[in-house]
């Protein structure tokens, strides 16, 4: 189906006006849609302006509070803990990765903690932030628990991502930022809608077997009937599955436990001992000074030297390029900027029905 | 074929003596004899004692300097730079992964980066230090380049592991200790021997071709002629191979670029100039104080709770049981600290030829 093409500032002021008349500070709304659109303008809309209406909803519900603000409980020359006091994941994201940044410039190393946050969109946007500082930049989060670990058949932990980047001098900076799952559970959804099975790896059924029944899998996530998504690696030992389940119990370990925020299976609004509360996601950031270890200008240049070397290599058989984590986003972006974001149908009706039901001009259309 | 089981006490003095008949000093021959004997008590032979030949060799040629000194280039309360100048990769691990517990217990947070190093056996080895400390400890290095990048088809990252672990309380700490690729070298190695085929998704050929032919890629491999093993997540882009290879480059950044080690395909003799040289082989290491963000005793009492959450989940069809990461190698260490440790007949053959030919008595079997 032909998307609908929309300017991107436009489509981030439109976002802003909506978290404004919700309650939410203009400067947190801002945030908020800058971290919506940078996800559509990469390419990723499964974690764009697509996710508008589950923040809304989260508002009007009283589930997300519009006017929270972060909170410092702790705090060092190098390290933070954040309260998020249940805000919108965005700002209390933003907060957390700006307090790392500023305190790896003064002291080399910056970590922060953030708990009692919301689902914060993507890593990559924080990390990203240390780009412009010349730091490398890291970011966690956990997430409501979609992913079956080796052996097992209950959906115990998020897909949890991971990002890191670090710059680099002509090239492009190098930008992880990855899912800790084979498959993020937008991708799933994808298939769905097309009626396609899910290749085998992807996913376990209820029984904790791998399989490829797509409708099965999403109709078993949404009532929490086990099975779920496999962590990268797949099923078992074999391919090394154990693996992306210890990288995802990294990250909960760092976002989770070290936050104080909720884990795991608990990443959700019914708590343990059986009553419903807020979703307490926590997220974990840290930047690094490169000049503490070496001069700049020489790791740029390593760094230059390592990803051209990696593209100019031999390709394997029928295949054409080598790519570099974050370039696809970057080629994205830049496109996107000129042609304006595709948005789905779905969407651009939500962001319609915004606009009547808010008073707020639906006007940015290519 | 039946293994020799030996104390593994007196192994480590064995090899300890071995090392201080080389000119390595006492003190640097017991670390790095620790180093292996640990290896194989976790039950991870490939990295233990089986290798002190190559180190064995690798003195004698003159590619590793017995009396190295790392050396302390950069320092802040922080973090460190430290240069290995080429001596055994344990002793330098073991100096800057002191340093960045030293840094943490007193600023929080410590990063140490250490260029110019050599194999330093088990990654878990370093950031298990932090335990005794009830730190969380990270290890990274950089490898011999034996895998190849997705859509690829020469060898050019290392098996690059990444270790992250966290104290509980009750329950055995979390130890992830990880290769970034499906497999390290030594899987195949293992199936050669017994002339089985790979599974499909370890491996490919000198096309960039997944194989199952075990022979074919590890002559490739000794004869640097293309293919090699692949990322975490297989071949291409359907199992996420592109996070794997996203986490092997990480992993890269870290020990390599940051460091000013070598990196990539450069980490061998044959240097980018075409003349030989030292491996130059780059470690990161990392130490963060749990207190500076959430009470130790609440953090352990989390961890708890998430690990035996986790094992008592339910179990996948057919399945008995959920590890944790690390706690099969626990069991196994305890197992081998009574039993002894396994070792293969050509292992103990190499190591009676040293008895000889050193004059230390062979006398550790149980």
């Amino acid at each position: 189906m032909p998307d609908t093409y929309v300017d991107d500032v436009k489509l981030a002021k439109f976002c802003t006006e909506v978290f404004v008349k919700l309650g939410v500070p203009r400067k947190d709304a801002q945030i908020t849609s800058d971290v919506l659109v940078a996800s559509d303008l990469r390419g990723i809309p499964s974690h764009g302006v697509a996710r508008l209406m589950r923040y809304v909803d989260g508002i009007r519900a009283g589930t997300i509070l519009p006017k929270a603000k972060p909170k410092i409980i702790k705090e060092t020359s190098t390290t933070a803990a954040v309260d998020g006091r249940y805000g919108l994941g965005q700002p209390a994201g933003y907060f957390g990765m700006s307090l790392a940044i500023k305190k790896a410039k003064r002291s080399g190393v910056g970590f922060v903690t953030v708990r009692n946050s919301n689902h914060y969109g993507i890593a990559g946007y924080y990390s990203m932030m240390a780009l412009k500082n010349n730091l490398i930049g890291i970011s966690m989060t956990n997430s409501a628990p979609l992913a079956v670990p080796t052996f097992g058949r209950d959906s115990m932990i998020g897909t949890n991502p991971i990002s890191l980047v670090a710059p680099a001098s002509k090239e492009r900076p190098y930008v992880l930022d990855m899912a800790t799952t084979v498959v993020p559970r937008g991708k799933l959804e994808v298939l769905n809608r097309l009626g396609k099975p899910l290749p085998l790896g992807w996913a376990v059924d209820e029984h904790g077997v791998p399989t490829t029944d797509t409708a099965r899998v999403l109709d078993n996530m949404s009532k929490a009937g086990g099975g779920g998504v496999l962590p990268l690696g797949g099923a078992g030992e074999e391919l090394s599955g154990h693996k992306g389940y210890g990288l995802s119990l990294m990250v909960d370990v760092l976002s989770g436990a070290l936050s104080g925020a909720d884990y795991g299976p608990w990443v959700r609004t019914k708590k343990k001992d059986g009553t419903k509360g807020f979703i307490n996601v926590g997220h974990f950031f840290g930047a690094i000074r490169i000049e503490n270890f070496i001069p700049l200008r020489r790791f740029k240049a390593t760094m230059d030297e390592m990803l051209t070397g990696l593209k100019d290599s031999h390709k394997a058989s029928g295949e054409r390029r080598i790519f570099i984590h974050g370039e696809k986003e970057f080629e994205r972006h830049d496109e996107y900027k000129k042609k304006g974001v595709p948005l789905q149908d779905k969407v651009v009706a939500a962001l319609k029905n915004l606009s009547a039901e808010l008073s707020i001009p639906y006007n940015m259309e290519k």
